[in-house]
């Protein structure tokens, strides 16, 4: 390709500035950034070649990537499809499918826009955040493709492919629901995990000392940024609820086996849970 | 050192194991190992140079090493206490402190034990999953030093600190307190998710390809054993029942401001859990 314009240049979309530069995919690099100090932090970096207001951006881009918050994406994507002209693809990162693809639905140029939801990410923000080989093995989402052009959906698939991801489709409502079970609630958890342990230990040095008991695995996602997060889980409210409600209810089961000292049906629950892993290696 | 005797050829003893034999801190490693299997493939992959019975494996150790799960450690530690001469020195690893110090505090012999908790270990169990370094760079805590002779605390701190760990002291009942907080919740809020997602979630493969939206991480310590773990919580019950009675409480009004849609609190409180980030790196 001859340039690829980036919306949106933080650790997911310079993560994809890095791969893409060092697989050499495509000619130019542009960006499009709102924030200034990350703008220059990320030409300084050498994630992108110009940065440029987003109209200039767009005119000679052959595939436009949005990452940018799910929120700011309802706004923005519509008015990429407004400028937007044949030939020309436009895909998101976003980790939210049904609200974006509802909002430009009756877009005319809806065909040139393919949703999609790469798999990975960190608990870091920002261009200095952008890591080589993020997407490397894990798998991407395609959401809705009948609502795409082939092409344009052929050419995100190269880019996925190109990056050693694995695609997997499935449609928008049903992408939702799984990504609330197995990733937004673990967010909610650590974030939760978090604040429990931050209210319960007063002595920050002790949850320094001893948090490799297994905290600082169940915590990392913790560190996730709000203004990420904040419109993941306002978009996808009903089925993070549903998942939410049933996790209480496990540890309140946890919490009555405690009370009534049923080490029997713990010891069992435990062995459940432990299915997990013959799933996650 | 002579001789050291590792009781309990698991994950953590073996783990020991390896690193005392790579750092050449004992002549000959000897292991007591009541399963079978675990003990023929402790020797196979070379962690010990014999397995013998308890009695025979203390007679000529200068260090005893107890790392078998915690309810069993409550009845082995009095019978080695029994067997134990002056010049030997007796420590564990288990994860809670309290009880078991409890249970040898008129123990003629209470001076040539030591009691501490490496914070270090990972999900897996068995001698297959001992592994080198285990404990470089983490957290080691001794509890109680004053009911221990002071060339018995002295022999136990050299093999920590040989081990690449820094040491913490803290008195048995506060451990337990911060072990509540920073690695046992850890580990329930942990299992619960794995209930959770594998009853939301029925469709194992899906889990499989998009774990990696951060349910691996959450996830992790879900792998560990109830052999291990049901005793922990059994004596460690009424801090774990205070800290998950809590945790509760912060994911319920996670809960009430989702139904509320009140947003702007909930960015709040994540702005809040982000803090975590200023004490773990």
């Amino acid at each position: 390709m001859n340039q690829i314009t980036i919306i949106g240049l933080g650790h997911i979309g310079g993560s994809f500035a890095k791969d893409i530069r060092e697989r050499g995919i495509a000619g130019k690099l542009v960006g499009v950034e709102a924030n200034e100090s990350h703008a220059s932090q990320a030409l300084e970096l050498g994630l992108v070649d110009q940065v440029m207001p987003l109209n200039e951006a767009l005119a000679d881009a052959d595939l436009i990537l949005l990452t940018i918050p799910v929120d700011a994406m309802l706004q923005v994507l519509p008015q990429i499809l407004d400028l937007v002209k044949p030939g020309q693809t436009v895909m998101d990162a976003g980790s939210t499918k049904e609200a974006l693809i509802l909002a430009v639905r009756e877009h005319p140029m809806r065909s040139r826009y393919v949703a999609s939801h790469p798999m990975a990410g960190r608990e870091n923000s920002g261009p200095g955040a952008a890591i080589s080989g993020l997407f490397e093995g894990k798998c991407s989402v395609i959401c809705n493709r009948e609502g795409s052009a082939p092409d344009a959906v052929d050419t995100v698939i190269d880019l996925y492919e190109a990056l050693g991801m694995r695609m997997v489709e499935l449609e928008a409502h049903e992408h939702d629901l799984h990504a609330a079970y197995v990733s937004h609630i673990s967010h909610i958890s650590s974030f939760a995990l978090a604040l429990t342990v931050l209210a319960k230990e007063k002595d920050e040095k002790r949850i320094f000392q001893l948090a490799s008991g297994g905290f600082d695995s169940t915590v990392r996602l913790a560190k996730s940024s709000p203004e990420m997060w904040v419109p993941i889980f306002r978009q996808n409210r009903d089925n993070v609820l549903d998942v939410l409600d049933e996790h209480i209810n496990v540890l309140s089961r946890f919490r009555s086996l405690l009370i009534k000292k049923d080490f029997n049906t713990f010891h069992e629950l435990i062995d459940q849970a432990n299915h997990i892993r013959k799933i996650l290696k």
